[in-house]
């Protein structure tokens, strides 16, 4: 269970456009798991919902989340990251969103009639693999 | 929050071989996710774990998990899979992993040193995703 800092090319794995996945609790503890967009830039992860969402409220009421990224080709390296929501406030501007938007896509965010919100999560611990192994170059 | 049978075109989606990530909970209650292999037969879903994996203790303590199914290109079409494991066995033939890796890699398991314990998981509730839209094709 190695500790921050990441290790520089884990570092560099989560600045990709990569899929990932998010898991939160449920109001009854149990686990709710949904593909999501995120972004890294050295201290937070930013998700990014709409105001309709179910894990919106999960968060609020448990901050305790994980996230799982893929690569790009789905299967070779993945990483885990286990931690907390610390902030989760009303994207006014769509600055947030469009700011995953346009590093997935290339462009801003289309829908823009619609309230979203942005959550901050804190990286408490977090595990990387290669294929069935651990990833341990640089860690 | 449709109920079961899967519609058809969910079914057929989740027998493909799909990156997917399982997320369990750890002794403290909070999620825990990773990469994992998985088969859909139309009743249960098959997962195997390495005798040395923590979410096989976390399944034992508490049977709640989230499966969520990413499609080959990562990102059109995602279904989540909320439910319990309800069998936890020792793959003693290496007969489910060798299942998983053929129908992954088309190869038999390479590893056949290791002991190995097969999780089913039976569905209580779904979500199926298209784009950020559900994916209501059938359901």
């Amino acid at each position: 269970m190695p500790l921050l800092p990441l290790p520089p090319d884990v570092d560099e794995f989560l600045r990709r456009p990569n899929p990932a996945v998010i898991a939160s609790l449920r109001g009854d503890g149990s686990p709710h798991s949904v593909v999501t967009w995120y972004a890294w830039d050295g201290e937070h992860i930013l998700l990014s919902m709409d105001e309709s969402r179910l894990r919106l409220r999960f968060m609020r009421e448990d901050p305790r989340v994980s996230l799982t990224v893929l690569d790009d080709d789905g299967w070779h390296r993945h990483v885990s990251l286990l931690g907390n929501i610390t902030n989760l406030d009303e994207d006014e501007g769509l600055n947030d969103i469009d700011r995953l938007a346009l590093h997935y896509t290339g462009q801003i965010f289309r829908t823009r009639d619609r309230r979203r919100f942005s959550a901050r999560m804190a990286i408490a611990t977090w595990y990387a693999w290669d294929g069935s192994q651990p990833w341990t170059a640089g860690a």
